[in-house]
């Protein structure tokens, strides 16, 4: 007998994420089945796997079942769990709208990182979601590095929801083939990993990125990048207008919008493009030949 | 309203595919629905795209219908059409299987270049289908090259039904980063495009290979490139014994038998992962944000 489970694939600004109801947390997905199931060629493939859970039936999350009743249990393609993913979230609540899991308006949606307000427009199937960030903190050390492909920038650790390591580069070519992961200096300024984002201006309040993610390499966007990429600019340059903030990824356009009290909400397409079911068991790779 | 398609995903040495059910051939995928499909971010991603079509009811196979009940409408991810593909034929009759749409056994199966016999074997679901491809062609011209990354080699024009550029090297290293597609002088020896490759021999009998796939780019595994490689070796060296030869990809091991008066058989796995829906209309990529 075939083991099967339910996905739905989606994406926002081609940040792609599998989508799979577990709401009794009873799956018990292991780290090889995530690996399988996010694998492009062996499985079905994704950036990422968001499982859609009770969070009263979650030990990460059943302190926040009061306020959330759905908990996005995220899992890196490398079968690791992360706190929060600003693409995914929004992509979450658009599953949550379109399988009647929950209604237009403000959703709140536990997380690793706590407990994340998303309003979702009604009567728009194409509307974007958008998800409250709150304020980014900036915890240091000073004095951050990131290499790549042999060059040397300075870097900005800025905290919202999970740890980056912010590069302002003059071109977005410059960091050159990502598949080879930057290093980051010191290396114990981030002891759980870093996802890493080069960030580039284009005009008054429009920026460029390219995000090396922990745990997935270069995606074509990243929601969480996105806010660190706005916060840096208003933490290195204090009197910066607030308000909209347009940030260009591989994969489209988000938008940023920042309170005159520094508070941040994320927007963009979250949109979903297939369901169906797969069957874990028959996936993964196999032991690749001896060379 | 939503327009769907049903699909199954799968591979063959991680070989990729989406197989969609259009019996009568009335679909109607525009090249475009296909880049959208096979896009791993903004579709669902895969390496082609096979259409289960009735040889009756489809202009390109009706001659063979009487023949062949089901016919491959092979498409690559750049939204055109291919004749054949080794691999892809072989899922395509696990699927047949699968589905109840034919019998363990020897199933023909219309394709572009003509009809193939595919042994699917009973009882085992691991079973590794077999596809009859014939005795591979040596079409010319002498003095064919290919360029990649700077290096050049002299390469053997196969036809096993499509058309290959087959290249001696000395380590599948040799030909560096396939994302650069190699470059085939004369332009004219394949007018209609070229798969290309990279084989090395690891023993006797015993080969490994990289392929930069016609329509697709570098794939993890080609089968009628394991063919050709093959077909090579026979072609540069006549006195070499027939039998079974192990042609190692990146994502596995297939098979090649050649029977004494070069007819060839290739086999390895052939596997589906997830069935489902999905919605065209919401995939493929926005126009890219101006830089």
């Amino acid at each position: 007998m075939t083991r099967t489970l339910t996905f739905t694939k989606g994406h926002g600004t081609e940040n792609d994420f599998l989508l799979v109801p577990d709401p009794d947390a009873e799956l018990g997905l292991t780290p090889a089945d995530v690996i399988a199931l996010c694998d492009r060629q062996a499985g079905i493939g994704a950036d990422g796997l968001l499982l859609v859970t009770r969070s009263a039936a979650h030990p990460d999350a059943a302190d926040m079942a009061d306020e959330a009743e759905w908990f996005m249990d995220y899992r890196n393609p490398d079968g690791t769990t992360a706190q929060m993913c600003g693409n995914g979230i929004r992509l979450f609540a658009r599953y949550l709208l379109e399988t009647g899991r929950a209604r237009p308006g403000t959703v709140p949606i536990a997380t690793r990182s706590g407990v994340r307000q998303v309003h979702i427009p009604g009567g728009d199937p194409d509307g974007h979601p958008t998800v409250a960030m709150g304020r980014p903190a900036f915890p240091g050390p000073d004095g951050i590095k990131v290499t790549a492909n042999g060059r040397t920038w300075p870097a900005l650790h800025v905290d919202v929801g999970n740890p980056h390591a912010v590069v302002q580069v003059d071109d977005l070519a410059d960091p050159g083939d990502l598949r080879t992961p930057p290093t980051v200096e010191p290396a114990g300024a981030y002891p759980e990993g870093v996802t890493v984002d080069f960030v580039t201006t284009r005009g008054p309040a429009h920026l460029a990125l390219r995000v090396h993610e922990r745990g997935a390499g270069e995606t074509r966007s990243c929601g969480t990048g996105a806010v660190a990429a706005v916060a840096a600019v208003l933490h290195r340059e204090p009197g910066v207008p607030t308000g909209r903030y347009t940030v260009d990824v591989a994969g489209g356009s988000l938008a940023v919008d920042v309170a005159p009290d520094g508070d941040m909400h994320l927007s963009g397409p979250a949109v979903l493009v297939a369901t169906g079911t797969g069957y874990p068991n028959r996936m993964g790779r196999r032991e690749a030949p001896q060379s």
